[in-house]
C-alpha cells in the first residue's frame, strides 16, 4: 500500500455517507472502504449543525460567487525585486515577519527559532547565535504573521527589514503582495532553520547581488505575468507547491531577455545565472505571490465563507475566510508530514506542517492539481493513480472550478478552486497540502518532503464566526 | 466520440481476438467493441504465417536483447552546429536529402517538391521558381533519403549542402547524426513546402546568423546531454515529437551560460534569443538526432526483428529494421492524418503523412508517450484518456521497456520501447504517430497536426526478408 494510501486509509473515519465520489475512488485504489455514518468528530454537534445550515443560502452563494470572480480576474504580475522596508508597508528596521497565524517567541517551533537566529544575525544585531537569542529575548524584535503584511513566506517564512523580496502587483485590483527570494539549490538553508556561516553566506549573497541583480533586471521591465505562467505550468507536470520544474524553466525564459539587456558583467551574470538555473524550485517563491496577491482580492467579501488563506507556523494551522474582512485567524494544530526523507532522517527528526507555502493550495493548486504532476510522487511519496484520487477528492470542498488552471490528465476540467468551509465540514474531507519538511530542531534545515492536511478545528470556528456574523 | 476515437474505430477490424487489453481499452473508451476473428489483411497468409513462425526463436530473441541494449546504452550529445557538406559524409554540393525512403522528383508530393525549389533558391542555383524546377529536371541534383546518410529531418526533411545541421554524437558507440535546425515559431516554412521570399529571407537568417552563432557556442562545449533531456521532458508533459515545450525550456536552461560566455554583441544575442526562446518546438530537431543516432546503434544486429526507423517521404511510409543491416527499406504507403487545422484548412488540403520525425515513434516516444502529454490533444486532437489508451496499446507491440523513458502516468512504468515487427503482424495494431500537416500544395507550408500510423505492408515485407534471411 502506497504512502498517499496509507494517509488516505488514516482518514476514512471522516467519510460522510452521502460521499459517493470518494467511497469509489477509495475502492478505486484497493483502499478496504467503511461506509459508515459520519460522526461529527467534536462535541459541539448541535451548535455546528445549526450554524452550518444557517450559512446554506442564496445570499452567500452569491457572496462566494463575487469572492471567486475577483479571484479569477486577478492578474498579478512580478514587478520588482526590492528591499522589504522599502516595499512593505509598516515594516520597521526590527520588524521580523513570520509565516502561519500569530505566534509568540517562546512558542515558535525549532526551525522557526533558527530562522529567526539566522536573521537576527544577518541583520547584525548580534555576533553568535547565543547574542541572537539574548537579542530577541530582549523583546527588541516585533513579530507578525507575513500575511497580515500582505506576505507569504515559505516555511519559516521569516522576512526581515534587509532581506529582498519579490513584488507582486495584481494590476486588476490594484494591490500588492511580497515573498522572499529563494537561497538556490541547497538543503541547509534559513527558510528551513539552519544559521550556520555558510548558511548566512549564501543568505548574503542572495540579499546582495543576486537581488540587486534581478532589481536592475525587473524594475524596468512590463512585469512578468504569473498566472499565465501558472497555467502553462500546471500542463507540464509541475503542481506549482512542491514541483517547479516547469514554472522555473518558463520563469528563466522569460527572465533570459531582460538579463542580457541588462549589460551585466560576465561573473556576476554567471554567478546568478547559475544559481537561477540550478533551483528547480524557484518558481515557488513566485507562484505564492502571485496566489496571495489574487486570494487577497477575493478577501473580505460580507457572508462569503471561501478560504482566502491556508497557514502554518509549524504548532499552529490558520486559516482566513473571505467573510471575516481584515487579519482574523481560525487555528488549529499544525499536522504531522507524511513523506520521504532524505538520507540519515526520519519521521521521529521532523517538524510539524510549516510554512505559508500553502497559500498555494488556497488558490487550488498544489495538493489540489496533483492530477497533473505524478512525478511529484518521486519527491513526496505516493503513486500516480493517488494523485488524479486527490484531485478528485478535492472537487467535493471547493465552491468553483477555475478555467485558468485546467487539469490536463482530467481532460482539461478547470481546477477546484475556492475552499469551501461549509462543505469541508459538511464532508469530513480536509484540505490537502503537499509540503517540505524541515528538522524539529533549530539549526538543521531541510530534511524531506510529504503530503498532510488543514486540522477540521479551523473550519469549525470559521463556520461558527460566519454564522455568528450573519 | 473524439477524433482519436473515430481514429481508433476504424482499426478495430484489425482487432485480434486474442489481444484482451487492446479490447477493454476499446470499451473502457465508449467504442463499441466487436470481437471479431483476425483476418489477415492481405492474401498472403500461408506465405506470411510460416514466416512468422519463423521468426519466434531464442535466437531472435537474443537478437532483439542484443539491439535493444545497445540503444539503450547509447548516450547522444549534442556536440556541434555545422554546415552540412562539412559534416555529413558523402553530401556534395548538389546533394539534396529528403525525408523517407527513396523517392524520384517526379513521384514526390507537393509540399516536397516545394521544400526542394526552396532549396534551390536558398543555394543560388537559381532565381525563380520556375527556374528551380527547371534546374531540379534537369538532372542536377542527386536525391537520397536523409537516413541513408545520418540524417533525419522533420517533415519534408530537405537538407543541402549549405544547411547547417545538430551534430550529435552518441559518445558511448561513436557513431554520429544530423538534423537541421528549425526556422523558428511560424506556419510558413519551407520544411512544410514554403518557398516565398519571407520564408527564404528567414531561412538565410537561420542557416546564418543563427547558425554561426551556435556554432561559436557549442563547438568549444562539452556536449549536451539529451537522453537525459527527453526523460526530464517525458515528465514534464511533452512526448518528444509533437509536444516539445518542456523540452525545449530545458535545452534554453542549458545554453543560455553558454551564449553568456560566448560574449556576443547585444543585438545578436537578442535576435538568436528571440528566436529560440519563442520556438516550443525547437526540441523536436534535437529529439530526433538524438534518437537516430540511439536507433542506428542498434541497428544491423543480424535477425533482430526490431525496427530501427520509421519514415516518411509524404507518398511512400518506410521502415528500416535492426536484422536488415545497410540502407535496406521495407515501404507501404503513406497514411491520411486525422487532425486539427489551422482556420482557413480542412482535411482537403492535407498532405498525406511526411517526414523523419517518426524516428520519436521508433525511438519509443511520440505517439509511444502519449500517456504522459495529455496537452497534446490541444494540438492534435482528442481527449486525455486516448493518450492512456494510446500507450498502453503500444506496449503490445514492442520487444521491451525503458526506464530511461519512464511514463509518469502509468506510474513510472519503462516507456514502450523496441517496435517488433512479429508482434506488429501478430496483433494488427499499427505503430501510432503524432504528427504535423503539410498542405498538399508546394508553396503554402503547415497547416494542421494530428495522428495517424504505420501501414501495415512495411510490416509484412520486414517479415518475409528476415524469415528469407535466416
Amino acid at each position: 500500500m502506497s504512502l498517499i494510501n496509507q494517509f488516505l486509509k488514516s482518514d476514512i473515519k471522516a467519510i460522510n455517507v452521502g460521499t459517493d465520489i470518494f467511497s469509489k475512488s477509495m475502492s478505486d485504489q484497493e483502499v478496504e472502504t467503511l461506509n459508515i455514518e459520519w460522526t461529527p468528530p467534536r462535541t459541539k454537534n448541535d451548535e455546528m449543525l445549526a450554524a452550518l445550515n444557517k450559512l446554506y443560502s442564496e445570499e452567500i452563494n452569491e457572496a462566494n460567487q463575487i469572492a471567486m470572480n475577483r479571484f479569477f480576474e486577478a492578474e498579478p504580475l512580478l514587478v520588482d525585486v526590492a528591499k522589504a522596508i522599502d516595499v512593505i508597508p509598516n515594516m520597521t528596521p526590527y520588524t521580523i515577519l513570520q509565516a502561519g497565524p500569530p505566534i509568540e517567541w517562546d512558542h515558535m517551533c525549532g526551525p522557526m527559532k533558527g530562522a529567526i537566529i539566522g536573521l537576527v544575525l544577518f541583520e547584525g544585531f548580534a555576533k553568535t547565535p547565543e547574542e541572537a537569542i539574548e537579542f530577541v529575548e530582549s523583546g527588541k524584535i516585533t513579530f507578525a504573521p507575513c500575511h497580515d503584511y500582505g506576505a507569504v513566506g515559505p516555511m519559516a517564512g521569516v522576512i526581515s527589514a534587509s532581506m529582498y523580496v519579490h513584488v507582486v502587483k495584481n494590476v486588476k485590483h490594484g494591490n500588492m503582495s511580497f515573498c522572499p527570494l529563494t537561497e538556490g539549490s541547497r538543503a541547509k538553508v534559513l527558510r528551513f532553520g539552519a544559521y550556520d556561516e555558510d548558511v548566512i553566506e549564501n543568505f548574503r549573497w542572495v540579499h546582495g547581488e543576486l537581488a540587486e541583480t534581478l532589481h536592475k533586471v525587473l524594475s524596468g521591465s512590463n512585469g512578468i505575468d504569473l498566472r499565465s505562467m501558472i497555467s502553462q505550468a500546471l500542463h507540464m507536470g509541475d503542481e506549482c507547491h512542491n514541483r517547479n520544474k516547469a514554472g522555473s524553466s518558463l520563469f528563466m525564459k522569460e527572465l533570459f531577455p531582460l538579463l542580457v539587456r541588462a549589460q551585466l558583467e560576465e561573473d556576476v551574470f554567471m554567478r546568478v545565472l547559475n544559481n537561477l538555473n540550478t533551483n528547480d524550485h524557484y518558481f515557488l517563491s513566485l507562484s505564492m505571490p502571485a496566489l496571495k496577491a489574487s486570494l487577497d482580492a477575493a478577501h473580505g467579501v460580507k457572508n462569503s465563507t471561501i478560504v482566502t488563506a491556508l497557514s502554518r507556523n509549524g504548532v499552529d494551522f490558520g486559516i482566513r475566510v473571505s467573510g471575516c474582512e481584515g487579519n482574523v485567524w481560525f487555528t488549529g494544530p499544525s499536522q504531522f508530514v507524511e513523506g520521504l526523507y532524505l538520507p540519515g532522517f526520519s519521521k521521529e527528526d521532523a517538524n510539524l506542517d510549516m510554512g505559508d507555502s500553502a497559500i498555494t493550495e488556497a488558490g487550488g493548486v498544489g495538493g489540489f492539481a496533483l492530477s497533473g504532476a505524478p512525478a511529484i510522487v518521486q519527491f513526496v511519496g505516493g503513486n500516480s493513480e493517488d494523485c488524479l484520487v486527490i484531485t478528485k477528492k478535492m472537487y467535493e470542498i471547493t465552491f468553483a472550478e477555475n478555467s485558468n488552471f485546467s487539469m490536463p490528465n482530467l481532460d482539461f476540467r478547470g481546477g477546484p478552486s475556492g475552499i469551501d468551509v461549509r462543505k469541508v465540514l459538511e464532508t469530513g474531507i480536509l484540505p490537502i497540502i503537499t509540503t517540505g519538511i524541515a528538522h524539529k530542531n533549530a539549526g538543521v534545515g531541510f530534511i524531506g518532503a510529504g503530503i498532510t492536511n488543514a486540522p477540521i478545528e479551523c473550519f469549525e470556528k470559521a463556520v461558527l464566526e460566519l454564522a455568528n456574523r450573519i
